[in-house]
């Protein structure tokens, strides 16, 4: 951890972004290298200074010590074999909100042992360069998957890189991890984009409805603002494991529905009294 | 709006609380008079120093020029034809989330017009006189219903009122308010106490699931924390309309579940652009 790296940010949007700025600020990065499809973003990265040049994935690749993958996670699962058969001793960090289909196919790869697998989670509704913020990560969690597959230097700079930033580790397979991602951040997206939908059906036929929307709406709805070249790989991906979840949260949907039916508000207080423990979880 | 009013402020919870430190601040009240049947908020609600003192209800009717109802909607519906048979030349103002059923029961009153029926749109998941914040109010949006019914002095004292504490006036009928509010307010608690025990369900095998729940998690799900004394009886006031909402929501999940279920992404994007459309109106 001694000497500074050069760290290549593939995707330099609100996550690669975010974390260009904090390795910048933790004295991490010798250069930082900026990988970016989208024209306007890779203009508007150099000019917010979140890297010092922008290079092509190939070139980028042999000029680095870290390359860091911060892109959505079906570009991540397509460019992974080819960005593994290019690395020689560079470490490989990506930074994708599912792991069972990138690690499965990960494994069948002969440097698999420069890859480390993590999820820091943070994030917010917002995309692109822009969106990009200073001190996003401090004091929150990252999940390091399957670190025992990765080889021992590169989970050692990975890890210390994340506590740098300010975040604290957290380690799982990549199954377990699909499943608690499902439960704790994919099905509040789900129940944000159908929320939205619902009230924005209403609003065809009621102009004035937004007039009193309120900062709980706000707090319920603002993930639907997400975007979708971020969030349908990841519903992809997590297919079965956002389906059981949704199909739990319907299920206890049902349970409201059926109080209000039969007037039951017996049961509806209990049920409501059950939610409260979350804030054992959320202060 | 002249002179400074003496002002009973019943139930000083979260709303009650809030308003009586802005009715202090903007010099609105020559003395603040507080109601409450818990016997640990009105001590705390003396400490904190929200209210100068505290009375039974027929006492503080009688020495007070304006009294505000800042309790339960069962509770209003309840107490509200007393207070009005008591009532001579004083404002009665009520700050409920429900108004159909209640100016329902005021209309048969004949002091119906000392009663300004007022929403304010603000409030967070905390109650009790603990919950009270400075600069509640500020740039949120305050719904008058039926202002017509109002007599003309208690509604200019209510609506300069407002004005003062920094919201914005808006003017809606009871109808149209219960609707519009099952739609911005309601239906966010009723999906944020499913979402919430959505996930303690699955708490119960699974003990690590919360170590890794991020900001939008927590955006989502805070609101399962509001509390049931509240939330039971604007359920029970707003059935029909909530009920409406909450099937709409129901079948928009249901398209995401489809779109899972068949692995229609091409439409699973549709969905979340149009929820996208959400930008519109938060920004």
């Amino acid at each position: 951890m001694s000497e500074r790296k050069r760290i290549v940010i593939v995707g330099v949007g609100l996550i690669g972004g975010s974390l260009a700025l904090q390795l910048n600020e933790k004295g991490l990065a010798s250069k930082l290298i900026g990988v970016e499809a989208n024209e306007e973003h890779r203009n508007k990265a150099l000019e917010l200074e979140l890297v010092d040049e922008i290079m092509n994935l190939d070139e980028a690749i042999q000029n680095s010590d870290v390359i860091v993958l911060a892109i959505p996670v079906d570009a991540i699962v397509e460019l992974l074999p080819g960005i593994l058969d290019k690395v020689d001793k560079q470490i490989v960090i990506e930074l994708g909100s599912t792991k069972e289909e990138l690690i499965k196919k990960a494994n069948h790869h002969p440097k698999r042992g420069r890859l480390v697998a993590t999820h820091p989670m943070w994030g917010t509704e917002y995309s692109g360069p822009e969106a990009a913020v200073h001190g996003a990560f401090e004091n929150k969690a990252v999940i390091i998957c399957n670190p025992s597959e990765s080889d021992a230097d590169a989970l050692e700079w990975t890890k210390n890189m994340f506590k740098k930033t300010g975040m604290h580790l957290l380690e799982m397979d990549a199954v377990a991890h699909d499943l608690h991602a499902a439960y704790v951040s994919h099905i509040s997206h789900i129940t944000s984009f159908a929320l939205a939908n619902t009230v924005l059906e209403k609003e065809k036929e009621e102009e004035a409805i937004f007039e009193l929307a309120s900062a709980g709406f706000e707090s319920t709805v603002r993930l639907a603002k997400s975007n979708p070249g971020m969030w349908v790989p990841i519903f992809m991906q997590n297919r079965e494991n956002v389906l059981d979840v949704l199909n739990e949260h319907i299920s206890q949907l049902r349970k409201f529905k059926s109080c209000l039916e039969k007037e039951n508000w017996e049961y509806l207080k209990e049920l409501i009294e059950g939610a409260n423990k979350i804030r054992k979880i959320i202060k």
